[in-house]
């Protein structure tokens, strides 16, 4: 037999919590709808796109005293995607409410992500094989995949393996992407009357899928509580030892809401938002010079220790760095074939040479960094020969940077203190975690929900719980079309339908928070020690969400 | 009022639990005496030094049915070196059995380490101060400092401090080093009749202050936890994507313990262990070639993912690093002065400038070396000139020579697989999290236990609590003299009493376990997904210890 740690073995045996409306069966629902809808933006553009599944009406489960019966139906499952805390309890909820609805329905899964549906790569799900992942972390139990499903082909090739499964509806977890993709795929598949029903999932750790209708996407809870967790053992550290600068990145490329979220949970001394930056035009030095004059107002008093906390995708955020980067990416394709720059003996005559192909300002820019992230902007292209932002180390970045002011200041008889850096990245760390109650609670609901919205009909609808930060019971489950959270906006040079991506809100309430405070948390030390998430405990612990999510939420009730 | 997270407000509660020979009351107690001991080596010289101290009984406490009347006493308590979870809560359960024998007892902390007593800096607690840092992590209470104390000149200072606050025993809370310290400051004060008692605390969460009488230092559960909470993502992370090889370097600079136990908690797919490499000699290249041979074999099963555990001190347990390091750290010493090296304008003329130094053997090893590591090898001195080798990436070192070798393997024909790494190191973010249920247990009955051997007047002890993997209340409190666990070796060029270091040994239990099951986790992937320490639910997930613990108890009992 499998061996399993012993908290895998308890939480196998937690039963997630359901909003009251799903929690007395999936047999006995009222489907009750809204009005008309439009998309965010763009209205005539999208509706013409999506002829067929534009413009439905928001719905929300009741619970129904009449118990209708319910046919057979064939469902597939896609996770897709990085991963997220609770995918797996997705699949659970959807399993459970499909079984309980009829027993001879079943359900299958799509291995390694939108690939699998297309290539006819899948499982059935059995009692025994669900219940080896309730409450588990990671995407394990199908698997997961970065696979577009965009094209007509993969379209054509999905509609064939639905057929031969006899297979009537498909529920695709993932992010904005993935779910942009979910509202063509449903689209598609009603202008070809293909009879299959499409049903999204808000998955990403990113948090950045959400807007007036999703409060939060799943796995941001689990997933900023385990950062906030490490980010608080450090804080701790840095407290007790007192001679250490700890520089922690945090992953997320485009939007700083899990770095935000994680400074809320543990109040460091420093944190940077790329959105902020962006918004405000700050210069590497500008950002720079605000670290160090929080460095070396701290060594005045003696303290020559703190916590700077440092959103993933900071430098593309820096205009001047986002120009340069851009300017990079054009030379190096024309560097490859270049027969001084290839055949260079040093690293200093590669630099060198792309600082004469860059343009003056970005060749400045590109002068005045350390030679180790010159080197990284110069090594491991993508495929599309950019630049591999993420592997840019911009917390060595900044430490060497400030290093170097620091001393000039220190030159200057303005700093008297010390100065010794240690640099951390987390990500990996979070994205499999076994879910918090609150996402095992969610999730589990996200997935129950997405067949309640199948058995009704629906298609190219986003499952949606909300009243998040009320008791589960009082969640409110029903589905969004997917059609109104949509815009177009410019991908690879041409305008296209997507779900807007939420970046963080300068003028939000959870921004505000962290500007109301980050001048007391800088100086003084307000360190909070979140410790490790807890599933056991008193309920003031286990089931508390995000603060994100409470200040969003709060301000939601007080406009509502 | 100080904001404090829900698991701070919750864990302040909680009520750590004693062995019962204590529970019934600190002035209700009875000890002991076993018969006359000796160093575990080098009797006579140990013995010559230590004339006053040496050759005690180990002691044991049981309840007595007399309960005694105390006198009034002042104790001083130190934190010495790197944070450990638990060392609040040993101060905790000293201060409580202190105010239990005679509320007009007063407990000092010494400020920053081993320097307060020195220095005389230093705060009385009282009951208030102490229950704020109840089950809490870190060594902020008091800090800690790193400051040898060892010389004459600090005895007296200590001396002074001491009887100037009317403190008549210390405390010194440490690893080996400072508990070898803790008995020469025993010996000298019986030596100078200052009717001060020091008594020991063991104390380091790399596990190797511990021997026949000392079951496991204090801090070594819940870091080793927290590493493995982490590692388990990562590996369902990696199970899920299937894309990365995460290389995961653990905290140790000595022993492999944590590495070892971290993996017993895990199952990772490779696991070094620095006493394997030095026992049995293995070069970078066979290392290397180790670990690309399970990486080819499991691509070719068609998993290019998988997880390598690796201990931080590794590179100076391989034999031709160790040597090339010590002679690096002979000719820098010499290049320092030196013209063509201090103006060399690249990088590569220093790294030539080494390789004609070196001595042959040393000038082939660092010639074999990536580009990084070279030039970190350079880099950042320690004071005393050294290499600084904890900042040298080993984690990225393997990953460069493990790319190099599979490129050539795949130009051969012998590697069809991909190799996309990922390095990731953890130390800060466990020293300092919540201790663990066991932690938080041990600690605080080490302390209240530290009182008890003050109260019956003895002096070069350390607090002994054994049996550790029976529930506490049948745990077994005591005394251990510190002259029993000491040995002469050479440091610095002198020889000097040290307490043995304990490192992994090869043929005990717990690398059995490893070297058992090392083949088949990895090709197989058995990983283990521990999760995060949890404090409060079923006793199964909150209070079992370690492996490495429960291992070597059960071949103690067996051998009893």
């Amino acid at each position: 037999m499998e061996k399993l740690s012993p908290l895998q073995i308890e939480r196998l045996k937690y039963q997630p919590k359901l909003p009251s409306s799903l929690a007395e069966g999936i047999n006995g629902l009222e489907m009750v709808e809204g009005s008309a809808t439009q998309s965010v933006r763009d209205q005539e553009q999208i509706q013409e796109l999506f002829k067929n599944t534009y413009g439905k009406p928001v719905v929300t489960f009741k619970h129904s005293t009449m118990s209708k019966e319910a046919g057979v139906r064939n469902v597939g499952v896609i996770l897709s995607g990085g991963q997220a805390p609770g995918g797996h309890n997705v699949i659970a909820g959807l399993y459970d409410a499909l079984k309980q609805a009829n027993s001879a329905n079943k359900l299958y899964g799509f291995l390694g992500g939108p690939s699998g549906i297309i290539d006819g790569k899948y499982v059935e799900f059995d009692d025994k094989f669900i219940d080896a992942y309730r409450n588990t972390g990671g995407f394990d139990i199908i698997g997961s995949g970065r696979t577009k499903l965009e094209t007509e082909e993969q379209f054509e090739k999905s509609l064939a393996v639905c057929k031969k499964l006899n297979i009537s509806a498909v529920v695709i977890i993932g992010g904005d992407d993935s779910n942009t993709n979910a509202a063509l795929l449903a689209e598609w598949f009603v202008k070809h009357n293909a009879g299959i029903q499409v049903i999204g999932c808000p998955k990403t750790i990113d948090g950045d899928l959400k807007n007036d209708q999703i409060e939060i996407s799943f796995g941001f809870d689990t997933a900023t509580k385990t950062y906030a967790e490490l980010i608080g053992n450090i804080e701790r550290d840095a407290n007790s030892a007192k001679k250490y600068w700890h520089f922690v990145k945090i992953m997320g490329r485009s939007a700083s809401h899990v770095a935000l979220e994680a400074a809320l949970q543990t109040q460091p001394n420093i944190t940077l938002i790329s959105e902020e930056v962006e918004e405000k035009k700050m210069s590497l030095e500008s950002i720079i010079n605000y670290m160090c004059d929080i460095i070396v107002k701290r060594a005045d008093m003696g303290k020559n220790f703190g916590i700077a906390v440092i959103p993933e995708g900071l430098i593309e955020f820096i205009p001047e760095m986002k120009s340069m980067i851009a300017n990079l990416n054009d030379i190096m394709a024309s560097l490859e074939n270049d027969s001084a720059f290839v055949n260079a003996t040093t690293i200093r005559d590669k630099f060198d040479i792309v600082e004469n192909r860059l343009e003056d300002n970005n060749a400045k820019v590109y002068a005045s960094l350390p030679v180790l992230i010159k080197g990284q902007l110069l090594a491991d292209r993508d495929p599309h020969g950019n630049v591999q932002v993420s592997k840019i180390e911009t917390e060595k970045l900044l430490i060497e940077m400030i290093s170097t002011r620091l001393e000039e200041l220190k030159s200057q008889g303005e700093f008297i203190g010390k100065f010794n850096a240690q640099s951390h990245f987390f990500g990996y760390e979070g994205r499999c975690a076994f879910p918090s109650n609150f996402d095992a609670d969610y999730c589990y609901s996200l997935g129950f929900n997405a067949f309640a919205l199948i058995s009704f009909g629906l298609t190219g609808y986003l499952s949606s719980v909300r009243n998040l930060t009320a008791p589960a019971s009082e969640w409110v489950a029903g589905g969004i079309p997917l059609t109104m959270m949509m815009n177009m906006e410019k991908r690879h040079g041409e305008m296209k339908p997507v779900i807007q991506k939420a970046l963080v809100k300068l003028d939000g309430p959870v921004f505000k928070q962290l500007e109301d405070n980050r001048e007391d948390w800088a100086m003084n030390d307000r360190y909070l020690f979140p410790g490790a998430i807890q599933y056991f405990g008193p309920s003031c612990v286990c089931d508390v969400t995000t603060c994100t999510l409470q200040l969003e939420r709060a301000k939601q009730l007080v406009n509502a």
